[in-house]
């Protein structure tokens, strides 16, 4: 067995009992979900997005989660204040950079932000990803594009590694494959469901996940994985358990799974791989 | 059978091999659920309300939905924009005026819609849509007050029918009966269930629905018809499913009803008739 | 059996039969649970939140429920301008100090609030309501601290009692133990459960429920009784039905619970005595 896929679910135990606080900038359609996610996976969520307030905010936190969907210019110098406040105090901040690609106001805060806090967890899809690698990317509103994915893996995996090297930040790419790299170490993880792409807000919520498992441990490669992998292995319970019944049963269920979820029930549901 | 029914229960199969983009510009408090009722149905929601990027956003749609409720003047230009970037790309706008003639600001903000955007289709309540036709309305909050409705439904119709004349666009006015014309043609819909007043953003999610299927066709009376049909009909499945366990599981409920709503369904439960 | 909390119990029927407009100003997280949960309780919500035409919406209502989670400079001086308009009316004001004692924003705007408006009711957690009585409180983001618990509930009391009388409201702290006084009369509640923690929003719902009652009977104490027993029996009967599945589902079920009590329900699982 992978022997970061073992520690990564160990992980589960240790955040458990950290119960980190993660303070979240993020986007009015699905806030709510990342707040209960983060309370079901056994974090503590805070939301704050003033910027007379943010930094202060993030000075009690254990990790830093920014968001951008539904950016607006009232909270992008709160994202920027409150990522140079996680850097100040060496707690890690998770980037999810939501639409990347699909307009410039977005284009040029995901620039900023890469440019003014150093990101340590980069969590997108195909689309985003090679947005911000700088490679053209068929950005279709905030879902990937299937023409970023028709190139295959393996020059997926090579841009996700040059790109985690050259920001010294993990990458994790999330599709039917996800892959997760701090540059040096890399996992493919293949659990999920399609049916995830079918309730608004899982994209976001994975990043809360990472955000929590980042929050309790030093190796954000380790809470990276973790992070992913819970919500992959969540999204396949239930949708055993309610997928039949329709997205709303399945919905619940993904929270229920998350809350429920166990570090055994990650390693027997893994379907992961080294490269 | 009625030719406009069957046409519009065909309709959610074109919409989901479409897969329509929808732009919302909408409130804090039913967002999430129009993002997932969008997806339920088979379209992709897109919610973006700041306008530095919004007309960028409505430009990759393939309809535009503004919803007026908990508006804020930060979003106010952005509705403005953005259905003028609809217009120019010729994609449909609809419009959803929640709490008009509850305050000046809705009031105001309504005209100016009214008055700088070709609203496609509005879709509201009986006193919102009484108060945009420049009759006296009863507004209480943001549900339709009793006494609008004591008139009877054939002064509804008619006021309908006008307005859609004068407006050039698709009228739909939900409640009881719903009423949906484009001034010629004009159908009833009695479907739907008294416990859908007793879940938050119904009505937000049946203009979601609404401007799913116009993304979907040309023909925006029959995508109308389509989406409150929907609605109407998930809402009595859903209340046979989980009605007598409360309205937590009949919302969850309402959201399965959609996902696994088809034609066949649609048709089975309408309860219609053309005037 | 007590007085107060039989009287608290009936107050159902009445809110049933008034159907109270209850106007929040509230944050964006939990925005959506509390409009639903005004709903289930049997009480109309109504969301606005921009100065513009928020006094316009207060003066439509019977309640005011002012929530400073995710509080924003754009909306601190719509809470006052709604809050002296419902002074004026004369209908109650229901203030929920989300974080006090977090930020300096948050600690302003509570005291700014509470100098500028008349606060009829005032519910917190222990950490945010020892804040705002002057004393030293250990606040973790926006859960109450553990160490403020720690000196045992008398003290708690007599706070509570203190500040009820100072600032003429009634003072409601929620925790294991609840408590509820307006200086003069005092319930203690033992209801509820730990799970409630586990989802978001449980204290924002709980003032949505204060705010519901207190618009439907002029005595606050009994109202505010009346909003916090029914979110503790609540989660009692949720965790019975559904605690064992995960958060989702007792989230679910939290709400079926409200939608369906019954005042005989209520009295029949309270735990609670007065001092």
């Amino acid at each position: 067995m992978s022997k970061l896929l073992e520690q990564s679910c160990s992980q589960l135990d240790s955040l458990r009992q950290t119960v980190p606080l993660v303070h979240h900038i993020t986007n009015y359609v699905t806030v709510n979900d990342c707040a209960n996610i983060t309370l079901a996976v056994g974090a503590s969520p805070i939301m704050a997005d003033d910027d007379g307030e943010c930094a202060q905010i993030t000075a009690l936190a254990q990790s830093l989660v920014l968001n951008m969907g539904t950016l607006n210019r009232r909270t992008i110098s709160s994202m920027l204040l409150s990522g140079q406040a996680a850097n100040e105090k060496g707690i890690p901040v998770v980037f999810d950079p939501v639409g990347a690609g699909a307009s410039s106001l977005r284009n040029n805060t995901a620039g900023q932000i890469l440019q003014q806090v150093h990101v340590n967890v980069l969590r997108g899809n195909l689309s985003e990803i090679r947005f911000l690698a700088g490679l053209s990317a068929n950005t279709k509103g905030v879902d990937a594009a299937q023409e970023d994915a028709a190139e295959g893996l393996a020059p997926a995996i090579q841009m996700a590694k040059k790109l985690a090297k050259a920001k010294s930040c993990v990458v994790a790419i999330t599709g039917a494959t996800d892959i997760l790299t701090d540059g040096e170490r890399t996992l493919c993880i293949q659990n999920g469901h399609p049916m995830l792409s079918k309730v608004t807000g899982t994209g976001c919520m994975c990043s809360s996940l990472v955000g929590s498992f980042c929050g309790a441990g030093p190796d954000l490669l380790l809470g990276a994985i973790g992070g992913v992998l819970t919500m992959g292995v969540a999204g396949e319970i239930a949708y055993e358990r309610a997928g039949s019944l329709g997205t709303g049963s399945f919905r619940v269920a993904l929270m229920d799974a998350v809350s429920t979820m166990t570090p055994q029930m990650l390693l027997e549901h893994a379907k992961t791989y080294e490269v």
